[in-house]
């Protein structure tokens, strides 16, 4: 097994016991992009020197240090291309920006790095994680197919085991979507329970980090890095009894057989496990929020994009200049009952887990759709995003043309450890393979 | 009259009518801030020749084409340094980010430029505009008081006027508290109305950005700019009949007898001008908003600081570190129970004025306390800062050491530009000496 086929946890555990190199690793998964990415197009920059000394350096850290190191030591992790780093440049994937050397770490990056995780470079993305220009990224597991967005770089990075770790944003659905297109596993926690600074804002209120790994031990460690609250304390989850809410959402009109046919293998799965699945349903006043994120992702992306639209028109993509331009029947009135009605379902959100543990729900309406020129539909992720509710998104199975087909479970603001033990139950039975790992 | 003693809007007008350059206007700003600086510490970083000839380009874009300039041209503007400048260092007056450059402006930057503004200097703050160090800036008004702060070296800037309009940020009182300790104009606009994008992050769900001016008008300019909702289209508010709600506000037992006198004498000269002032109080399940207001900043603050209590824990202030070192009783549980608060008042906040247009309300307990060794107490503005109401600070008389007194205009959610033309209708009667212009 070569070192690039770990998981993230499988090679941090390896390296705790002195059995792997980060430099090996970092090597390893070089050269695995060296023979794939020509056809994936899942990175923009690579810097394989800086990463590798980075590598040596936490070698040396080990050796001098074996107890001292952080959660994520030696482990190499991709960053989307809206996320600033110190040493690589930050492009948002936009004509304004080709070159742009931030020069500091964006908050996620430095505690990453603080962390022991090593920056392996940075992937390519939907222009602005917004609209406009979509990542040249290619499915890995069929090329004429998208791999999502707008983490579409990160997502097919990770699928295709170039890297075990990357972060991705979500403001609508971009981040546990792609998740589901590239049959891995990803998170989305709480909205502001990990810092935003040094990414590119979009809408505020929305606007959340994530990250991709191939089990849900991975996606632990980068909750451990983060300190979210009950990491490290949370006990295990049993699954026999695991109360799962099967919640078709007030969007199942969107929903295709594939995404159909997952949610229902899911909720097999678990009952034959020993989880006990029922019925859920958002309540009546829930109906809006898939409309409500759109108004608030359009109503603050219009203060988002002014600067740009001001100082650079020409370069800024007519998608995003239409923000500013248009109201599109967007209103500060509009805005405001949508965040109305945001803060009452938020606030009432945790009351609906009474008869249930956790929800069970489309990660999106059914496998990577083909071609580039579209990135999927966010309409199964928005609600979620609008509720500020941590997401696992989980693989489960297969569609028609062979593509991946995931779920996500959703648990109320701030259970983000919770949701990952819960989680950690409930994976052998969604993913019995282990598809990725 | 010196060009430096120009408010923002006549200074406009000036230059519009060829009666006087931008370059000799800033020229003047210096020589002011040569003169005086010394005494005030204001700023941190001037860079003479780059503001002047960025003035001699405005100059020349107003010959060639004086029609087609923005709402700014040719104004000077100070930026609090916890605001990123592409050609200036951004410190955030710690030891950390000495000499920084981030290499591009922050979207309020880039937008004040777009609009013809021409940048002057970095103004001193508390560290990330959040706790620790003090700015080293001093009351113009007597050199043993505090400005006010976080927007110290902002307020006391255009009070002293060295510059007619500066930058400020507001998460509790940062922004309004400053006006009303230097005797000028503040506005702190509807919460998200204004890119906080390239500013230290501290409690997102909060953080403002917000103007100094010395006159209505001069913050208008400034809205206008910013291209917020109504500017441009709001008609004139007649004073005569406007109905004033007079809100002592829940936290009322924290007022001076300064700022008890200061809200009824802005009350009473209101009424002898024609307005209808009617007491006004907030309903019961506000009564808790200045709590929630510090709950949430701790609570967010916590997220915000802890990639450099990670990476560089030992040149980061210990009142910053204790957000991420301890919860003071702040777990993720008071947080959301503060973010359901926040939300359900914020959606009832403007229900409440179906019997008022305005409410008027302390910019502060009362004037600026003696010393640098604090900056006032922010109690009399968590409340509006929670609700990301909009609101203007306009002076009104002096309490009984000299110092001025102001009082705040508040009006809901997005009403920015109806609020500045019922300050713009109040402002003659509450200065009536129009103090700073």
């Amino acid at each position: 097994m070569e070192p690039y086929e770990l998981s993230a946890s499988e090679a941090a555990r390896s390296i705790r016991e002195g059995r792997l190199t980060s430099e090996s690793l970092v090597r390893s998964c070089l050269e695995r992009i060296d023979a794939r990415d020509p056809g994936i197009r899942a990175w923009i920059h690579l810097d394989p020197a800086l990463s590798l000394a980075a590598a040596r350096e936490a070698d040396k850290r080990f050796v001098a240090a074996p107890s001292a190191v952080g959660p994520l030591h030696g482990l190499p992790f991709g960053v989307k291309d809206v996320i600033d780093t110190a040493d690589m440049p930050t492009t948002h994937n936009s004509p304004i920006f080709q070159g742009h050397r931030p020069g500091r770490d964006a908050a996620c990056v430095a505690i990453a790095r603080s962390a022991g995780g090593i920056l392996l470079g940075k992937t390519d993305t939907v222009e602005f994680a917004s609209g406009g220009r979509k990542a040249a990224t290619r499915n890995p597991l069929n090329p004429d197919h998208t791999p999502g967005g707008s983490s579409s770089g990160s997502g097919a990075a990770v699928g295709d085991r170039h890297v075990p770790l990357a972060f991705g944003t979500q403001t609508g659905g971009s981040h546990i979507r792609p998740a589901s297109f590239n049959g891995i596993y990803g998170m989305k926690p709480t909205w502001g329970a990990v810092s935003r600074e040094g990414i590119k804002h979009y809408a505020v209120s929305l606007d959340t980090i994530g990250w991709y790994g191939r089990s849900v031990a991975d996606l632990a460690l980068m909750a451990e890095a983060y300190r979210l609250e009950g990491m490290g304390t949370t006990a295990p989850v049993p699954l026999a009894g695991l109360r799962v809410g099967l919640c078709r959402s007030p969007v199942w009109s969107s929903i295709e057989p594939a995404g159909e046919a997952a949610l229902h293998l899911a909720a097999s799965r678990l009952e034959q496990a020993g989880a006990i699945v029922v019925p859920f349903e958002l309540p009546e006043e829930f109906a809006t929020l898939a409309e409500v994120q759109d108004v608030i992702r359009r109503g603050e992306g219009r203060a988002s994009f002014l600067d740009l639209h001001l100082s650079d028109r020409h370069r800024l993509h007519p998608e995003l200049a239409d923000h500013c331009e248009h109201n599109r029947g967007i209103t500060t009135r509009t805005l405001t009952e949508a965040y109305d009605v945001a803060g009452l379902c938020r606030a009432r959100f945790a009351g609906l887990f009474e008869g249930i543990d956790v929800i069970l729900t489309p990660a999106a309406p059914g496998e990577a759709p083909k071609g580039l020129h579209t990135t999927g539909d966010h309409i199964f992720n928005g609600i979620w995003t609008v509720l500020h509710a941590p997401c696992v998104a989980v693989p489960c199975t297969q569609g028609p043309n062979g593509l991946p087909v995931g779920v996500q479970f959703v648990a109320p603001r701030f259970a983000d450890a919770n949701l990952l033990a819960m989680a950690e139950a409930m994976a052998p039975a969604v993913d019995p393979g282990m598809m990725t790992a």
